[in-house]
Parts: C-alpha cells; sequence; structure tokens
C-alpha cells in the first residue's frame, strides 16, 4: 500500500520538473516511492506518472473546473474560470501552471499512452466549453453570428496559452493582460444591442 | 569546426524531443556530435542547448516574424503572421510547434540562463506586436479604447496556446478555430463605424 501522501509528493515533483529529468532513484529520494514500489504497483515510471495524470486532475483540476460545471454555466462562468488564474504568480503551486496542459504540448507527442490520457481531458474541457456557449445561447447572451464549436476550440487553446505563460519568463502584468484579452474576447461574442437581437 | 550539418540535425532532435530525453550520448549517435565536440565546442549539453536556441531564432522564427516586421506592419501583418500557422499540421516540422515557446514553458523555471535567452525572444515579440499597434492607430485601423501594451501581451500568450496545439494531441480543425478566434479578436479592436472615429 503506497501512501496517499508518497503520492502527493511525487505528483508534486513531475509538476514542478520535467518528466525526463526525474529518475526512479529520484521518485525513490524526493517522494519515498522506491523501486520495488513504482513497479510493483504501477509497472514502470510511465505508469506511475499517467496514474499521477489522473491524480492532478482530480485533486487539482477538478476544483478550477468548478464554474464550469455549475448548472447553467454560461459567458460568466467562463469569466469566472479564466479569472481564477489571473493572480496565479502569486501562489507557489500555481505558477507551476497545469501539468496536464504541459503533458500536452510536450510530452504527449512522444507517448501514446499519454497522449490518449491528456487528450480525453482536452476533449472534456472542450465539452466544458461548447456547453457554456449553448447555455449562453439560450439565455440569450450569445450572438447568432456565433459558432459554439469554433468558440470552444479557442477558449481551449486560449487555456493552454495561459498554462504556458504561467511558467514562462514573462512580468505577471502578462497573465493579467492576457486575461483581459480573454474577457474581451468573450464581450465580443455578446449580441451587440444596436446590430441584433 | 563543427559542421554546420550537424548543428541541424542536433537542434531537430531538441525541438522534436525534450531537453532531458536527450543524453549526449544520443548527440553523439543521432547528430554526430560527440562529448569531445559538445564539451570542447560549448563546454556542456545545457550550452550546446542554448546555442541551439538561437540558431532556431536565426532559422526558423526569423521567417515566420517577416510580416510582423515589414515596414508599417499594421493589423493585417498579424492577421498574415497568424495564418501561417494555420495549416501547420499538415507540414513535417511545424507540427514539432515552436522550440523556444516550448522552452519557455518548460525547460525555462528550471535553468535560468536558458530563461533569460527565451525572456528576450518574448520581449521581441511582445515589442514586435506593440509596433504593429501603434502602426495600426496611424493608420485609424485601431479603436480609441484599445491599449496596445494589452494587445501585444494577448497576442504573445496566443503564440503561445498556437504553439502548445500544434503539438497537442487535438484534431487539425481545432487549430484553425483558435485561429479563427485570434482574427475576431484582433477585428474587434478595429473601430466601429458607428461607436466612433
Amino acid at each position: 500500500m503506497i501512501s496517499d501522501h508518497r503520492l502527493h509528493r511525487a505528483m508534486k515533483l513531475f509538476w514542478r520538473r520535467e518528466y525526463f529529468d526525474i529518475s526512479v532513484e529520484e521518485l525513490g529520494a524526493r517522494a519515498g516511492l522506491d523501486r520495488a514500489a513504482i513497479y510493483g504497483k504501477f509497472g514502470s515510471k510511465q505508469k506511475l506518472f499517467e496514474a499521477l495524470l489522473g491524480r492532478f486532475r482530480d485533486r487539482v483540476t477538478a476544483r478550477n473546473l468548478e464554474p464550469l460545471e455549475a448548472k447553467g454555466a454560461g459567458l460568466a462562468a467562463v469569466e469566472q474560470f479564466f479569472n481564477q488564474f489571473r493572480d496565479m504568480r502569486r501562489k507557489a503551486d500555481s505558477r507551476l501552471g497545469c501539468l496536464i496542459c504541459r503533458t500536452a504540448a510536450e510530452v504527449s507527442p512522444l507517448m501514446p499512452s499519454v497522449a490518449r490520457i491528456v487528450s480525453a481531458f482536452l476533449d472534456d474541457l472542450r465539452a466544458l466549453f461548447a456547453r457554456a456557449c449553448r447555455n449562453a445561447r439560450r439565455q440569450g447572451e450569445l450572438a447568432r453570428r456565433v459558432d459554439e464549436v469554433k468558440v470552444a476550440d479557442s477558449l481551449t487553446g486560449a487555456v493552454l496559452g495561459l498554462m504556458a505563460l504561467a511558467r514562462c519568463p514573462a512580468p505577471s502584468s502578462a497573465i493579467a493582460n492576457y486575461d483581459d484579452g480573454v474577457l474581451s474576447y468573450l464581450h465580443d461574442l455578446k449580441p451587440s444591442p444596436r446590430r441584433e437581437r
């Protein structure tokens, strides 16, 4: 039985550093997961990493997705979702960005089974944004010309950009300004009182 | 003297794979850069990597930046810049995304000297977007309410998102839709004929 605490330390190690930079020896020394535990329980370092991606999703991402999962979540929920990352640089954990987004852009082209896991996550995120658009449409918040699939893809890409910015050598104001750009994009999805309705 | 061809193969190796996943031995076997060449000429694998980031900028990024560097480049040049990545999935190289953007979000928090290099690149990109906004302003293409610094930060983040998407397990349509989102954001920066001028 591997303790929750050790798994959490291993997850944080992968979150902070790079998959290939962390050896089985280091997982032993820093997270207390020795070779026997990793191979006995998971089969390989890669399979441990895949399990930890699931853990990240359940323990970290799930909380961030709450606004989008609320009943009737529309454009205001999407704004609320993006705004929670606005001062991410001030928090020790969130300045690490998102382990899943990073893995999607970095490790996943090199490992098909990792790609499948992060792909499912990106699909879920896209589906939540599409649902928010449909809710917004029903609530009269979305201009007629707006294509929900395009918006969902745009917002999913915007999350990847935001999470990359979190780790980048860029000033904190860059994150707030980027967030403002997303908010302004969202604002322009609304029907203009003069043009339509 | 290390041949240009070998340096190019080493750059491609780092572009395709991960920094920490590539050993000095593999650089020898796959790029013909043996230990003596790496240590003798560069001092370390990290310093070789830093030199190759500069090479990437000169050989790959420079071509992509041309629309933004043109005399008087305004919003149409920004559109042209983003549109050149629209079908990046169809090209073997560009589906690898951008080595510098990836490094910014991935390796740079772990290595200060790498962070300095990519930070300078991001600053240049931001400055080019800000210049395009100033040109657009002069040409009457930008609404009064638009803040050039915010737009430059937004577009820089948008590039990070796009380059992450390139490598992500997501359909090609996701990239085109994301690009449409950026174009729509750019469109909404223009003065509305009814609201102002």
